[in-house]
């Protein structure tokens, strides 16, 4: 294990050239014009699971973009990782608030700059990093493995259900490993045991046939930008509570004992909301700010268009508007059944002045789990030998659907390990990963192998 | 005068070919890039002047894009028109939705297509062309014309009223005319002897430093497109009734007459609705729809822009959102003390969770004279005599704050007469121009010269 660790620790420069070059394919599943890269970076995710040793790896094609698969099963007897991770990245815009280019990844002040750094091809690398020292170094790994690296996760990881239906054997593991979160706080590991759920729309309305001078029919047809605006403002209350009925109906009231245990996390809301950059902070009257983000479900207007948006002054009356709005949601809302109400009551406060056409995204399903299970433990334990303290144990307010596909289709637990930063600025301008983190994570990672290799 | 009208109508096809020309220049005031367009366009409409027979022209430097200014003072003892137009014209996006290009104007079914065909330079070549016409078949005209087509209608007419203070004595005249509306319907003529002000603001709220992501911060911060959304919601009740405290104060209520003439006007409400494609009409309780767009104050939201409005979904909390607004002025509501108000109450509304910055952008006075006049009545008569109808007597939603500053400034009454459609897309995609009603414009407006000429 000290060969593998030295190794590690001999080769980081190395590790941070090879990120920079993952980095720099921008790989972003949710624009059309991108989809040969993301299948570069498939690609490149394939060679470098090759390089460190993995078997029969491929880049399987799905109706979406492809996911690349790699096993190494020399480890009979011992438990059966599968790790799962994703290579593709969110769109960068507005692309002029980056500090340096995103796809030209920069190193300033020990972190690393670029889209996908944190979220998570930096992550996914750490892992690939970990498991190509044990190869080098022992020949092997401590424990069977099973590598999935999806290009969808961030468009909603659209044909991954289905695709791990269809490789229930291939896939079959005794824990999933996941990399895709922040940890608690600058040197503060952590292990998530709680993510919330997602439903996404568009809203798209029509006024009018075409857009119309303000002034010669102003005041004869509705405005469907005043109208969507109109719409939204019916969403919530000033106390930041959700209004679409039954919408609370299924939400898993917080335990004391789990209001407790939050309470004596170290956070500081006030170098929280000074980072944020944020007046002041604000959500939903009688929870704090963790239990806000962990705990409750959210009503988020995404993206907004309407008429004229260009420099100077217009005077035009918008024939249509769009908004782009999502929802978290926590254990037990179910997406579907919370799509349903949201729908409805959309169309509800939609008057019929204007069209309303109403368009579902991607969604999944919020996610918790017991915190004292064998593997949590094991993972506890790397942490610990990776960074030097032991992790806090907390939820994330993002969504990662597949951990429930894993539970319901596989029969798996998860463990959620991330190296993350709550600042990293996944899916905002100036995306970085901590290059200590990122070390320290490899580090960690071989230590779970080792972990999970003599866990009862 | 026979000689006049004949040669308008031998030279019908030159007068399209050459409008079509004016019609290519994209000379789109409110985009910096079209800076030289704007030139150009400034630079053929002097042309276009002189070859008309107009003396003295010259394109005269303001602070923004230039005026262009002639006249002929060859009728001493007849009174003087001052013929004000503009050569600028609005942006073209969503450039998408013309049929063809904006800036090659196409004839089908008799209408010419193209930005600005009816708004303004259409209109304002018509009036070049009757000039052209008296001076070729009689070596002058009946008045003493002066000719002033500036190049920032579009954009507020910024400069204009510095303009027309610093050039009093060259501007000296006995009545204005303005062809830069359009008339009641197809085949019914009208002059417009009210028009509506304009007050126009762009609003940018800032929630956070940067776009954040709305799993990991979903329900801590306040979203600025959702406050934008609700500070929107709180301008205008369900009935469409402006709740600016003290918008309404200065609005000069309907006389019974005036609402008795309107309901005469064969305003076919069904093909009014059918023809903008709305689902149905809807403006403030208590009020036709001439009402609401002649004589009644509007507020509109004439765009909105915030975070992700690409195509799929990008789960971002924006840092930013911003919108356009606008309101139509009636008389006697005063811009500024308008303006005061909707500020005030905007930032009242605005919450404390996010930063707000109120930019006020044009504005104009809304306007109204009596529509007996000796002027109006003699382009009554003109107007007769050159579409064979008497025209109807209309207000209008739009505005051309200029006509108050020609009133205040130099003391003169305007006449407007417009042969634009109600449905030609004026700042829409498909802007167009009814060849027939250009036609008859330029004979119209060459009795007008003729009728102003014998006025008492």
């Amino acid at each position: 294990m000290n060969d593998v660790l030295d190794f590690i620790n001999v080769n980081r420069d190395r590790y941070v050239d090879e990120l920079k070059e993952y980095l720099a394919i921008p790989s972003i599943s949710a624009l059309p014009q991108h989809s040969p890269d993301v299948r570069r970076a498939a690609d490149w995710t394939a060679q470098a699971l090759r390089n460190a040793g993995m078997q029969s790896v491929k880049v399987i094609e799905t109706p979406g973009h492809p996911a690349v698969f790699g096993e190494w099963l020399g480890a009979p007897g011992k438990p059966t990782i599968l790790f799962y991770g994703h290579y593709d990245v969110q769109p960068v815009d507005p692309v002029n608030l980056w500090t340096s280019p995103p796809f030209e990844a920069t190193v300033r002040d020990g972190e690393i700059y670029a889209r996908g750094a944190a979220d998570d091809k930096g992550q996914v690398f750490m892992h690939i990093k970990a498991i190509e020292a044990f190869m080098k170094k022992t020949g092997g790994l401590p424990v069977n493995m099973k590598v999935l690296i999806e290009g969808e996760e961030e468009v909603g990881s659209e044909h991954l259900d289905d695709f791990i239906r269809a490789h229930k054997a291939e896939l079959a593991a005794d824990v999933v490993v996941i990399s895709d979160s922040p940890m608690f706080d600058r040197g503060i590991p952590s292990i998530c045991y709680g993510l919330r759920g997602l439903i996404y729309f568009q809203l798209d309305v029509r006024g009018t046939k075409t857009d119309l001078h303000s002034g010669s029919f102003g005041g004869a047809v509705a405005n469907p930008a005043f109208v969507l605006a109109q719409m939204l403002a019916q969403m919530k209350d000033r106390g930041g509570r959700i209004k679409i009925p039954g919408f609370y109906d299924a939400v898993r009231p917080l335990s004391d004992a789990e209001r407790a245990e939050w309470k004596k996390l170290p956070f500081n809301e006030t170098r929280y909301r000074k980072e944020l950059g944020a007046p002041r902070l604000f959500g939903e009257s009688g929870y704090t700010t963790l239990e806000r983000v962990w705990a409750r479900p959210t009503f988020e207007v995404n993206g907004l268009q309407s008429g004229f948006t260009g420099d100077g002054a217009k005077t035009v009356l918008p024939a249509v508007s769009m908004a782009k709005v999502s929802m978290r949601l926590v254990p037990d809302q179910d997406p579907d059944t919370i799509a349903d109400l949201f729908e409805r009551y959309v169309k509800k406060v939609c008057p019929a002045t204007v069209e309303l056409s109403v368009t579902r995204m991607h969604g999944g399903k919020p996610w918790m789990t017991e915190f004292d299970n064998k593997y949590v433990r094991a993972a506890g334990r790397a942490i610990e030998a990776g960074f030097g303290r032991a992790p806090v144990f907390n939820r994330e307010g993002g969504s990662i659907p597949v951990v429930s596909t894993f539970q319901e289709e596989l029969g798996v637990p998860s463990v959620l390990f991330g190296v993350g930063l709550p600042d990293e600025n996944a899916h905002a301008p100036d995306e970085k990963l901590d290059l200590g983190n990122f070390h320290n994570g490899i580090l960690a990672s071989a230590h779970l192998y080792q972990e999970i290799a003599i866990v009862d």
